[in-house]
């Protein structure tokens, strides 16, 4: 097969937006969409059309504001405790009864609280009499007509999103249904041969080479939120006519199309050259990451349409999760809220301090996901995977940075400006966690979710999360450092990285230790001195890593250089990823927790058992904060689901050293 | 009919909760129910009854992340410029194509992006060889297996509102459904002999004592969009059996029972003995207001069900527009949010200077509505109406203020907490009007929305405007003040209000004052010289009004003392609001501008033009936010809406003097 060699384009993404918005508004779809009737019970969150102006009075009449009696303010001149007055009931009368919101009678101008007026007589209403011993202002306990609303007055204003009260002050003021902009029909047309659905895998299973198809799931979602009518199409295989086809007929239906993906430039991206054939190419690459491979275009609307004119956009969509999603975000959101007449919605913005230096390439506006949290006085924001690929990258993530075009990036204490996903009330209630991977971690975010705590969790080791303690960027850190001196954990270690700053050390979990190695141990591993074999691969953590630290304690104990060692180079940040790396055969073994052995059912050789504890300074010990996580590891139900999982022993879990 | 005297308690709210919420344990309707399976694509904001652990980790095996040929590091070892390495390409050969997301063969270790190779020969794969000038390390560009989700990691926790990339992850590890809470199910039952549907009003017209029914809408509207499922009930007129049977089906087939109203302690309110009678009454009257006429109480079930207890919870909600909607927030949304497992909703606060000297009876929490701007570095609040029939006080509030029990209020300038019902930074975008009314503002206000900006408009009168502005209160005030001694308008006030502040006066309107009096002028009105007849019943602008000082002046000239003028004491404060009074025949005339007696078809004796300008400080003239007013007034489509209005006058619209 003939490869193309396509080379992107590095456009500018405010050039890029220019050369779509011209094209949209030749082809007349820059306008925000003409309005729809529908009724009030169908309207909340739709986008008024037009203004509503008051087609009724409310209160239509004078009307009671209270349950008694509606009187002539001047019958009641004089009254006193010891003058009362009395007033002659009934509707010829001097005195009606009204209930709220009555209509007053038209020879009354004021109404007495119930409270106030004493009947007298067997009857209240009926030729009966009443005392009263004050007297009353004209108008009082009367709501004028037209206090609420007046016929003509303007009630609400076009391009405006409908609340619920928003609903009650239409009907109020006399209408049935309301001129709402008509919802934007979005085509998401998945392509490629290698995608399957996830109902096929739970059918079929998944084979070796197919991706589960699921960013068609992410837009239709992202579109259905921001006010637009998504409509899913099936995969479309890698064939040019059968994707141009497709498109072709989206067009004819929907204002805007969406190709996922082939806008790259592989062999088998076709959706440059569809747009290019069924209309016209204005962009192909945007100088933003992730997202670069995004194509712009317009195309062919093919039939007659009395609102539109010929042509709608077209966007080719980056296939890789995290660009997908956010080219969602960059793209399709400004262009459905313009046609719903709303300006283009913006996070809540937060000055937040970086807790590591982040690179970024001159001359490409990058999107940078961070998890956010209050540490004391300061927000923190810590980068997560910059991976396209990572889904879990933006499912973790509080916020964005944006780091913009000609800035080299930026330095680790910086402060930068984070665009929030999430309410500024959750960023409160986050605990945030840097520090040791472990499982149980995972567990007891489960578990703090009920009591209304966030746990964010970064995994930068033992040491790492020490040293993010002392830089005051996380409210506790994992740790299991073993002080070969002492034989005792992360005291020392404490002591040495945190000086002079109390410190409740608060034992996690006692867990094994060992090697992970593949089912039936082919290679005949039996402990660390195997390590040294040339033909036994491993697979090792990070630096500062308590379980690095502990392998080369170990392996100087045995006499064995790290030179020696195949595969010592090689890094991972999780047990589970040491895990994976040897259940697909990367590596033959590499130290780690039983648990993450017993995940992804690999065979496992005990070494040892461990101590990991949460390192917190007291002023998190002590806060409102973190009492649900301390109450949780002090409670019996979170213990019994540790002591459950393989390879950990949570007998001593939740007692506290001060340091 | 004999009348029930029911006096209402007032208990404190966290006393009622603290009954309810022990009812409702008691009947085991305080737990966060329990989850249903549903399908991704309509999963969207549905909460997480269960977390989400991977079933498939993904990628589910190494995969290339390029486009371009996989190889062995090993085989690449030395490439330079001056000594390219080559390799043969084939699926047994030493490289392979490869697009990105395709499995790395099992003998590769890394990819070479397709930009970095030159193929030799004619064909790129088959038999063919590339040619390479650098080394690649292992793993490069390469997402490991388990690089996004590895099996039986925590995805997502429980509790947990999902969002779009969300479903994505859940999609990508394994899953096509996701156990989510099921939706509570609020039975929304409007009672009152009194209520007509808007739909009726629209087929019949509106009779007098009529009350169009809105509240069900608006209630489900707030049910809906607080994640719970509405069911409104046709109206129910006020009959004790009917209502008793209503109340009786709806609890057999919902979680939570609303009755709207009858709560009070009017003749005609059942809802208390129907709660009595079906279950438990606990709490008649709640210290808050508005809403005080609140009931809270459990009803039995009737019949069996597998999920739930016996009784479920009941609340009578008060009838008033305000207080209907605000009980929702007080009393339904936590109970929702409990069952959702989610946290109460937490609106945004921000610290506001209020406007106004707020008075709150002590022992009540009271809540007040407000607008909010900013207003140079200020945010402020300005109270609006607290009747708890105008909901459009609720329309227009950007927030609420809680003034808690035990105060007495909360004086001018003081600061207070707003809980926003909008995003932040929509009050950032908001241009603050405070001054005289007139009609044409409404239309600035609709025009403007089109540029992204809100106007919120308080009627405080021309003098009260300035004063607002003086404080730092306003953005800008509308004025139409006439110096007698001059005849120029305005000038000398500003000078004399805002001494050493430059301002900008910009031309607004020119406009026609006259008597607005009842059609064919029944009481032969000919000018302002018939306002001393004791027949002839004058209504009268607040203190302050640029209208009430024009009065003033031209009585003063007429030599008639205001105690002359019957029902000079009955103040207005906006034109519409004197065109009502008149209409509704509570006077016969007031005097104001030609639009209001045009907009309710009433009669008009014209008797001046007058100027009204827009009193603008310079900072706020020159500022980004107040351009697009500027723009707009001084364009030719909105000089020529307002030219088209009954006795306006555009011509000079937006000429600007320096004060």
């Amino acid at each position: 097969m003939i490869k193309r060699k396509v080379y992107l384009e590095d456009i500018p993404l405010d050039e890029a937006w220019r050369r779509f918005i011209a094209a949209m508004k030749s082809a007349g779809m820059w306008e925000p969409f003409r309005g729809e009737d529908v009724p009030l019970d169908a309207a909340l969150g739709r986008v008024t059309a037009r203004p509503v102006w008051a087609a009724l009075s409310s209160p239509g009449y004078h009307a009671s504001a209270m349950d008694g009696y509606a009187v002539r303010s001047a019958d009641t001149l004089g009254a006193t405790e010891t003058a009362p007055v009395r007033l002659k009931l009934g509707p010829d009368g001097q005195a009606q009864y009204v209930d709220t919101g009555d209509p007053l009678p038209s020879w009354a101008d004021a109404v007495i609280m119930i409270e106030q007026a004493q009947p007298i007589g067997d009857e209240v209403n009926g030729g009966g009499v009443i005392e009263i011993q004050a007297s009353v202002a004209p108008w009082t306990s009367v709501r004028p007509m037209g206090e609420d609303m007046v016929a003509t007055e303007l009630v609400l204003p076009a391009n405006h999103v409908l609340t619920p009260v928003d609903l009650g002050a239409i009907a109020g003021c006399g209408y049935a249904m309301v001129n709402v902009r008509r919802k934007p029909r979005v085509a998401i047309i998945p392509t490629g041969t290698e995608l399957v659905t996830v109902e096929q895998v739970n059918r079929n299973g998944l084979k070796r080479g197919d991706i589960i198809e699921y960013n068609s799931l992410v837009l239709a979602a992202e579109v259905r939120g921001w006010g637009g009518e998504p409509d899913r199409f099936p995969i479309v295989s890698d064939d040019y006519e059968r994707i141009k086809a497709t498109v072709r007929e989206a067009a004819a239906t929907h204002d805007l199309v969406l190709i996922n993906a082939g806008s790259s430039a592989g062999s088998e991206d076709f959706t440059a050259r569809v747009v290019e054939e069924l209309g016209k190419l204005l962009v192909h690459g945007v100088a933003v990451r992730p997202g670069h491979p995004v194509i712009l275009g317009v195309v062919e609307r093919g039939v007659e349409s009395v609102e539109r004119d010929d042509a709608i956009p077209v966007i080719g969509v980056p296939g890789y999760p995290v660009s997908c999603a956010l080219t969602g975000e960059i793209f399709v959101e400004p262009i459905l809220s313009h046609w719903l007449g709303l300006p283009s919605r913006e996070k809540t913005k937060v000055e937040a301090t970086i807790t590591r230096k982040l690179l970024s390439p001159m001359g490409e506006d990058e999107w940078v996901r961070v998890t956010v949290g209050r540490v004391g006085e300061r927000i923190v924001a810590a980068p997560l995977s910059r991976g396209a690929g990572v889904i879990t990258s933006l499912v973790r993530a509080d916020g964005i940075v944006r780091i913009p075009r000609f800035s080299e990036g930026v330095d680790a204490g910086q402060s930068v400006t984070v665009e929030l996903y999430r309410d500024p009330s959750e960023i409160e209630r986050t605990i945030v966690h840097i520090g040791s991977h472990d499982l149980c971690l995972d567990l007891l975010a489960q578990s703090l979710a009920d009591s209304g705590r966030r746990l964010t969790s970064a995994n930068a080791g033992s040491l790492g999360g020490l040293v993010a303690l002392r830089r005051g960027e996380a409210h506790l850190a994992g740790s299991h450092l073993l002080d070969p001196q002492t034989g005792e954990y992360n005291v020392s270690y404490v002591k040495q990285y945190l000086p002079g700053v109390p410190v409740a050390l608060v034992t996690f979990v006692h867990r094994e230790q060992g090697l992970i190695i593949a089912p039936g141990n082919p290679k005949g591993i039996k402990g660390l001195a195997d390590l040294a074999r040339p033909d036994v691969r491993y697979v090792n953590r990070q630096r500062g890593a308590g379980t690095r630290i502990l392998l080369d304690y170990r392996l100087g104990q045995l006499g064995i250089e790290p030179a020696q060692v195949c595969g010592y180079a090689r890094e991972e940040y999780t047990h589970l990823a040491v895990a994976v790396a040897v259940q697909s055969g990367v590596a033959d073994c590499g130290l780690g927790i039983a648990a993450a052995a017993r995940a992804l059912k690999l065979d496992f050789i005990p070494l040892e058992q461990e101590r990991y504890d949460l390192v917190i300074p007291r002023t998190h010990y002590e806060s409102d904060l973190l009492r649900p996580l301390l109450d949780l590891i002090r409670g019996p139900e979170f213990r019994r689901a540790v002591a459950e999982l393989p390879g950990y022993d949570a007998t001593h879990m939740g007692e506290a050293m001060d340091l």
